[in-house]
């Protein structure tokens, strides 16, 4: 049996989701400078609605897009219930605040966030995370966006991180490409505060492994509250020094097509393995919004090669592959011997 | 019990579709006039291979891919046992020539081919079809396309255009945009010569509804080659009069990004509902053939509504609808009174 969630629920996790939905988009229109967001609140026929928010053509941001939702439905879909087989026959209730950010200058990487929570019977759940996808490898900017998250979670329990990082790396992966979506950051799902924290399908993966270790941990709802806060309040501080640190470096028209091949990736991965975007474009869900991920320009080449030892090359080579960003020393020592570290 | 293949079927059907290609590639040259294609070949581990053919950057062609490949396995996958149950258990060989075109100016339409035999112990099938995806509408264009592949299928049978002819509108179809991917053509799958010709899906669709009219049409393996053929023959005189009429309008900047932000669908199509794609991808097909398809430069605008009854408005609400293109009067009517007949 799960605890109980508290009487407010709802509005406690939609109030936290909206509230976060408005600090990141004050925050990125601070670093922005120029760009503002525009809103469309919309209602779903089914029950809840949301309001999408998008920021074109700013100084920094091609695109921005920060979604939040509040949905109600009869009864989950099949996927959804073999993952949760107590929620079947129940109405549901679902809300979560969801970004991604494109920005132009291609030393400044795209960066995904979302928190979500779930209710059907007796069963609820919170599930979450943020990930980096840099066109061009820094270490440190790297280590910087791990750190933020690290810290956030460790507010809560010493032992998520260790889960959450190899989790995400998991996740955002290219099977067809062999490659990760980026350098990760955290990712976590079905979170009720029972049993291991690991709950995805890779029996023999890093994230399955650690969790092994980690063993059962005990988390009641405001833990798991408290975590989606401490995440998301991390993503501004997570990002904004990058955006600081890269927007003035002036980039070649190689460079921006280096980025928007890239770019096709990121649409590989959303439209083929993103279970979310998947679910929602083969289900009822509103297809403007959950396309917002989308980058405003994409290319594809046939048979691309970026030439050897290349930033390029590096980029794909180590930047597309799990690693101990922190701690692997001969990691740091390549990239400081190679260009890439700051 | 099918009908027994010939004995070289494998040799007869391979050198069909490496003739195909042959021949459609010499003719893209001739259209485009600079343009070369380029080919690499490729081996499968598992059995088979194939040749992949590109040509980038042409005077029409912004890119063009056609594809030759004749692949062998051990079982095929489920998602097509499903639908040939006594291919369970056995040996497979699979070959085909697809292609995707993407012409650079918005008012030559992209179009796609792909004509393909299996066997599999007792089972063998031809499948196939062409699909035309305009960016601005000119219905003598989209009769022209029809009108040649409708022959095509009339020197083998009749009643095969009208079964194919909507069985391409329902496969060719975007539901999360509730839009066809184009103007259609013909496809159809499964074709062993056996019961009725059309073996989808929609039991309640137009393409089910004329098969049932049709009734059980017996064709011979001879027939079904005949008719991948015929078809893959009227590809280039489907297609070359469009180039012809259209290459030498100027478009501008808008129409250019229009054509762009249409072909955001185009790859949206073919990652989200492609089966072919999608298998490829999810299996171990060789990616950088498979995504040929993708258009070499795409773009994605949130909230995009075209003005009203400008031609972007017609594509969308006229060229992207199942339509009876040769017979409709008031269809005619509107197209010449809107200019966008001819």
């Amino acid at each position: 049996m799960l605890s109980e969630p508290p009487n407010n629920s709802r509005e406690k996790t939609k109030n936290l989701l909206l509230k976060l939905q408005d600090q990141i988009c004050e925050g990125l229109e601070n670093s922005d400078g120029k760009g503002r967001f525009t809103e469309e609140s919309w209602i779903r026929e089914e029950g809840g609605g949301g309001r999408s928010r998008v920021l074109k053509n700013g100084s920094i941001f091609e695109q921005a897009g920060v979604n939040f939702s509040e949905v109600k439905g009869q009864e989950l879909p099949q996927s959804i219930i073999s993952q949760r087989p107590d929620a079947k026959g129940h109405e549901w209730f679902a809300t979560g605040t969801s970004m991604v950010l494109h920005p132009r200058n291609p030393f400044i990487p795209t960066v995904h966030l979302n928190y979500r929570y779930f209710e059907a019977g007796p069963v609820w759940w919170f599930g979450g995370g943020a990930d980096l996808t840099p066109y061009y490898p820094y270490l440190t900017d790297v280590r910087h966006f791990h750190e933020e998250h690290k810290k956030a979670c460790m507010k809560v329990d010493k032992n998520l991180y260790k889960v959450f990082k190899p989790w995400c790396d998991e996740y955002f992966f290219l099977k067809h490409r062999n490659e990760s979506r980026g350098i990760g950051g955290i990712f976590y799902d079905y979170q009720d505060g029972s049993g291991s924290i690991y709950k995805g399908k890779n029996k023999d993966g890093k994230a399955s492994q650690a969790s092994r270790e980690v063993g059962e941990l005990k988390l009641n709802w405001d833990n798991l509250f408290s975590l989606a806060e401490n995440c998301g309040q991390a993503f501004l501080s997570s990002y904004q020094p990058i955006i600081e640190k890269r927007y003035q470096q002036n980039y070649t028209e190689k460079e921006r097509e280096f980025q928007l091949y890239r770019r096709g990736r990121y649409v590989e991965f959303n439209l083929v393995w993103d279970r979310g975007t998947i679910f929602g474009l083969q289900t009822n869900g509103r297809t403007e919004s959950i396309l917002m991920s989308l980058p405003p320009l994409a290319r594809w080449e046939y048979g691309y090669k970026a030439q050897k030892n290349s930033r390029e090359d590096f980029l794909t080579s180590i930047f597309t592959r799990a690693q101990d960003w922190d701690n692997d020393k001969n990691l740091e020592k390549f990239c400081l011997e190679n260009n890439i570290f700051d």
